[in-house]
């Protein structure tokens, strides 16, 4: 899979680009069901909401199959790459819950702001890559973009301590107001299977889930090699450590996982 | 304007109908102005979120000219009488902000489950029609619907004192888990003066609003004159006691206005 011009050009102007159905539900399957058994697991690297769902869980490459083959899927990674013009490595891996009924807010954000204050990371030659193993809809928590927000560098933030149980660098409502009105807002919703690049200084948000369905998407973060992180006050299974250049495997890395009875996570 | 058998029919099976762009910017716009004034008003009807911001605005028809030929308009009255085959009177008339970053959950309810239980009203021969002062999108808490949960009559609920200002008799996980896994999740969003009429037994919610956008809704309650609720629990201001059936006024209501500069609320 390669970018087209159009497309690059698209991504550079709107700070993101959003391609529906890029894995087939067949691929996603095997993730979706993954996913939750590592959500019902009690380890340090799956974060729960107040109510105790899972709300993240993090470096799922480092102890699950399904999810390292992800990781280094060449439709997610090859993208990144050719944005990036280099090799990358993996600076963060997220599954996020968005739990039915549960599934709380993320405040506007940018995520490079919080690379370059909490781990040093030179320049937001970084990125990140999602893909959805929920359908997401209106009404189930989407993800909020706000278009050509990226364009303005890294803005002012507060730490945000107590809105949820991720602290998390957020912007002021004055900034939010002022990129909406210009940019507007975009909610990009689809089935399981598609995917989005964004900027890492695209400003972002996405609203709880009231519905009683989940809202799970992965994210990559991917960081050129060079550029890789300087500061090490994260947990290394948050802000990884490792800056080996990933490989990519070949396109077909999901359907030829084992099957389900035999596959169970390492840990 | 008259509904066609193909919308009564569709009401009758989704139990809701969603008519974009009923009312023109010409229209709303004094609307939305007026909002502005009786929400910075101190007085009993106009009830905050636990920020102070402004959630609900009651019986704005009683004391607000816009909103009073609002609540006799023909576009929003005289469809709800052919539905109910009847004249109707004002049950309850609300404005309902969902302000800009602070707007809070309504949590999955029946009105009818209300009216029903709070103010003895016999039979669901009543129901709402709701009208956007603001744009309603995906990102600034949309009203979800569970289309055809309003074929199974009352369910039971919990009464909610806690989630948020307003106390509501809500539906527990399992109900809504398993009517929305039937009917699905619908979100009609669309430009200001869009309008939507739901049956008082559809179950619906909406999200917190994190969006820099306000989100402003006008709900009409109407019941059939017959129907008149028999239990005096609620204030005046919230079920109305006064069944008088409504006189719809001429069409162009809205555009007849006194200039800005010269309305003002009457209270």
């Amino acid at each position: 899979m390669e970018l087209t011009d159009a497309q690059i050009a698209e991504f550079h102007q709107q700070g993101y680009l959003f391609l529906p159905g890029q894995f087939t539900r067949e691929e996603i399957e095997p993730l979706r069901r993954e996913a939750d058994s590592i959500f019902a697991i009690d380890r340090e690297e799956v974060w729960r909401e107040t109510s105790g769902v899972a709300r993240t869980a993090f470096a799922a490459h480092t102890y699950s199959e399904p999810f390292r083959r992800l990781g280094a899927h060449p439709r997610m990674v090859k993208p990144v790459m050719q944005i990036l013009d280099g090799q990358v490595y993996m600076h963060q891996y997220k599954i996020n819950a968005k739990a039915a009924f549960d599934g709380d807010v993320w405040q506007w954000h940018q995520d490079y702001g919080v690379w370059q204050r909490d781990d040093g990371m030179p320049e937001p030659r970084a990125m990140n890559i999602a893909v959805f193993l929920d359908e997401v809809t209106a009404a189930n928590g989407p993800l909020l973009f706000i278009p050509k927000s990226h364009q303005r560098g890294v803005f002012e933030a507060g730490h945000d301590l107590s809105t949820t149980s991720y602290p998390l660098w957020t912007l002021d409502r004055e900034t939010v107001t002022r990129l909406a009105d210009e940019g507007g807002i975009e909610a990009p919703t689809g089935p399981p299977g598609s995917m989005i690049m964004f900027h890492g200084n695209l400003v972002h948000a996405s609203p709880p889930n009231i519905s009683p369905w989940h809202r799970t998407i992965v994210y990559l973060s991917l960081c050129e090699v060079n550029n890789h992180i300087r500061r090490f006050k994260r947990p290394e299974w948050i802000a990884h450590r490792d800056f080996t250049a990933i490989e990519p495997l070949a396109d077909d890395c999901l359907l030829s996982l084992p099957k389900p009875e035999t596959v169970s996570s390492w840990a």
